[in-house]
């Protein structure tokens, strides 16, 4: 079979790759980002398959990985956001999804009285994850921010 | 039947039956949470079922709304915090556990990375949502904000 | 139990009340469209309740279907658009869900050739039904019309 | 094993490397749906999988792609239309399911009213996607086509 | 509540009515479908709620089986014909399913083979139940017949 | 490894090659029937998987379709008739669980009113499927024939 | 609304009803199906639902626990045998789908070795529980027996 | 890769070359039960996967099968008794689940009636399929024998 | 509807008297188990429906919590042991599953080095829960110990 | 390909070979448990793939067992605790299982009792496994011994 034969690499694959070989040079995500000048969150979630980098920043990365040509084209692929749904299992994943349990109700209507009907968007949006210290325990602070949309027909 | 032989309210209708009386007399959430003294979102989750009241909190919320000793017998119990997963298709929540799964992984890399193997806590933690404007668009912040847990056997 | 203790009347119960008057009275959703000035598929999804109503709109078409205050109430409630799974297995639903199935992956690839990655907003959006007389048999066209919405951090 | 052993490609799998040749050699989908002279949703849907080709347009499609004959073997195949539930979660489809969950009841509503009892076919059936210009943001129309059907004993 | 602010009676709770009088009246199926001049499975179908009655032979089966205006409405109306899983695991039932597990491959194969590339239509479409008699013990013949639509752009 | 230590090849995979030798050599499944003297139904089922074939059928389809001695040794076997949930979205198939689903009631009440309490065999049990001329589009004919079975203690 | 417009009682609830009244009146299921003349378990099944009662067997039996009218009418009435799946998590029901987990595969090759392809029907069947003495404790045995039907086309 | 690096063969990977070597070899389950003196089901279950078989009863099983080193390690492992889903739509398996289905709530009843509180142990237990001659049709006869375990705190 | 032909009250609803009472009276399910002399866990089990009463048990108990006749008669009755999924989902059980899914495998692993092939009985079994005094913070150390049943043909 | 560009050996692969070599070499888990001086259900759970090892520990392990560097790097790796529902219907971890379910709603209650509203940390969390000696026939201890977590905003 030819080269030219095979499919784009799957950009969850290809996420593996990445991060195999981001442990074996020691590397940290924030390293990472700042190679290719994004924030942390969006450039960690681009490089394991969540969106698609721009050719000079998966060239970057490659590079600087040691990585092939067919990572560095499934990297600057579209991606299909498509889920599994046993991560929700691990329990550092699972957290958050009780938080929607727990909190759910009371969000949805938080937010509805400070904007009336609509949602947070999840595409024109921002997520980051700090780390503040707290002489009781440190403590993560992820803070979400989307444009508010409005039902608008 | 005796009245003595009623079980306990169910903490979501009462959770209902707080939400009705509070549009009927046009309250805000953040006027409950001012009438109880607790932040907005823990108040709205509490009085829709997910945590129990003081006493004290319940009464005034019951005299203000007028709402009788059963839905105030119900603010105080002990939740159970099952969950409706229908509630996860409503448009305004759906975005929130697409977040998740757009982002978990990510999420998931850089809490380890800046913490080590752990969660952040479900349980001591507190969540919040503000209106930040912004001439593009006003957006939906929201900051979960939980102690950082490590493994530790 | 006083009066001022019962929920908010739940929108999908306001919405069969409505539907039963409107076939009662021989109107038309097109009609009740026309009443409150709305176009035809909003009227109807926010008389079914999935739309909030403006109190004016609810109003009349009480009055007009003779439906009380507590049908009003509901209609211009907040809605949570929960979703019931079975209503997928009626045929003329099916047949919406088997679209997406069958072109769901060539809908996907058409949309980021023709506008680049993200969404079409369900939000700020609409859709119209309309039927096209054809003499192989006249034809349903629904028209989905939604903002592109690019992923923007 | 002789070559004749081979069963058909699986035709997602053949649409899978159809994809990666046309991004390889800068082609569009449009373009492919010009060589074959048909609509682009339909052309997209049936290199993808969904539709079987006839001989002389896979012919020139693996030949405009440097496919071989394998492929060219899985696209004029007869398709099982089986459906990948995780596709679902991609946003950009999930935003097609969720107007049918909000708007699903007035859609029935409406052909209903407009068309008696029965359905839109899925079969005799057409559907384009189209960029509208919009000052305050390009719009994604996609308009469904589908002949009327009635119940018919 | 006035009278005119009842829903619809449901159209199974309707079809449950039906067939509890005319269990009771000792009528047959075979009788109603006579009644109202239609095919038998047709008739006990409509009578059970998938299809809405002509309003005559909603009238002339309420007469017949004495039950009141609110059943009549109920069964002029247009089903949603939603679906009980549960129903699949009736033996009776579950046997239609498992032809459809173990000859379903076969069923498409043939279908495609005698017809090219569509679908037997559920929409135009009779089905109807046989006892045939047979010295090895009488049979149950059931006979699907649907307009074959060939995929039609 | 030695050859005697495969397992017996997958009955669904000697059907894929038996499927793909028959499209390549351009024969039809009935002129496969008719080589081993089955029905039609029947011989796609078996050499599908669903079925044991008699040895003597099993080489005559093999020395037609120039297939080895694994995928005879298969079509021989016992099958395990499990099921892949996912081919009932496939349309053609989804239409008869459709018809299951609207008139699954109807069917139910109607063997039982002409055999009382019992079911139609589906292993005692034959399926044809025809193409029966009409001027208004010809149709798909299915019969299902089983044994009616009274429960019989 | 007259006595008529009932439905006939749900069989599982008058199951429910015969089993209070058996507890109230201290009988046991042994003395029920003596007093019907008919074997412990289908008098049971049947009493619970599964089975319809002879006309004459439901009258002694409600006579014996003074139970209305309304519940030999249930008893009377031909089963839906829809199925509680949360019943199986009840460990006395558990243990034996464990069975079937466990030694399912060894079942299905030993039904075949000594009957070849074809099922132990489970409507010409019937199945007996008893209590057998042992030194090391009593044992359940529950003795299935069905007619062996080959696949018989 | 070193021949110590792999993992031990699954035991359902196993279990089916024990059984691809049985055919071919034409070795009943039977004969293979008495090779190594266990009960047939026993003997099948434990040769599929089931149970884990004594060192030197492997040895016997894979000197009569000509079966290496991997299988016999693989059947002297303990199993992991998961279970694949799909197996209970098998019909010769599925009429056992359809058993449980019916009899459920009889069985429950019963064994509590004869035995109190508790179940009956799928540990202490075994299991028995014999051919019975009838003269209507031989019959199947599954018997379930198993310790009673009561409820002991 | 005479009270013979109430049902046995449901033994969740008894249990969801028996705790409303409890709240009511100010008791904890230490002193209604020091009442009915059995362990907490047990006690407080068996008034939520998971066990059987003694008569004599559940007389003390409704005379202590002002219950009727319909609890004491539910308390005593066989419990059906069905599980509500959604339970699961609660944070302070849900806690207890991830503790089965984290460390699952080693547990079962363990119990075979330690015992065997076998299982721990949930029969033969008691369960306790602790508060363990901790000057980091005080710890819940719950104690599952089950009788070791090995398989055992 | 290159070696660096394999992604990090799956943890789960790991553990099957750390197991596969334990049972070769004829090692206990408690051995293991030793050679790294750690609890032995803490080393069984962190071998199998649930805990991240420190270098020097996988470092002796994999000499011990004369596994190579991918084994190394896999078992120091982070682990994603995704689960594998499967296994929960394996008889020893059902019992599990249904512990939870029989006694869930009863330590819920108990735990609140004893510690207010709150959790058992999953996390500062420890769990062993002991064989109690048992006249009446030995018996499996648990302990699960978790720090109890308050709802603290």
């Amino acid at each position: 079979m030819s080269d030219s034969l095979r499919p784009i690499m799957d950009k969850q694959e290809a996420g593996q790759l990445v991060n195999a070989q981001r442990i074996r040079k020691g590397r940290t995500w924030a390293e990472l980002a700042q190679l290719i000048d994004a924030p942390e969150v969006w450039a960690a979630s681009a490089l394991l398959g969540s969106f698609p980098l721009p050719p000079e920043a998966a060239e970057k990365v490659c590079a600087e990985l040691e990585l092939g040509g067919d990572v560095r084209e499934s990297l600057v692929a579209q991606p299909t956001r498509t889920f599994d749904p046993q991560l929700l299992s691990d329990p550092t994943i699972y957290r958050l999804l009780e938080v929607i349990q727990v909190h759910g109700p009371a969000l949805k209507e938080l937010i509805h009285e400070k904007f009336d009907d609509g949602i947070m968007s999840a595409i024109n949006f921002r997520v980051d994850v700090d780390r503040r210290e707290d002489p009781a325990g440190d403590r993560v602070v992820i803070t979400l921010d989307g444009k508010f949309l409005d039902y608008n027909w």
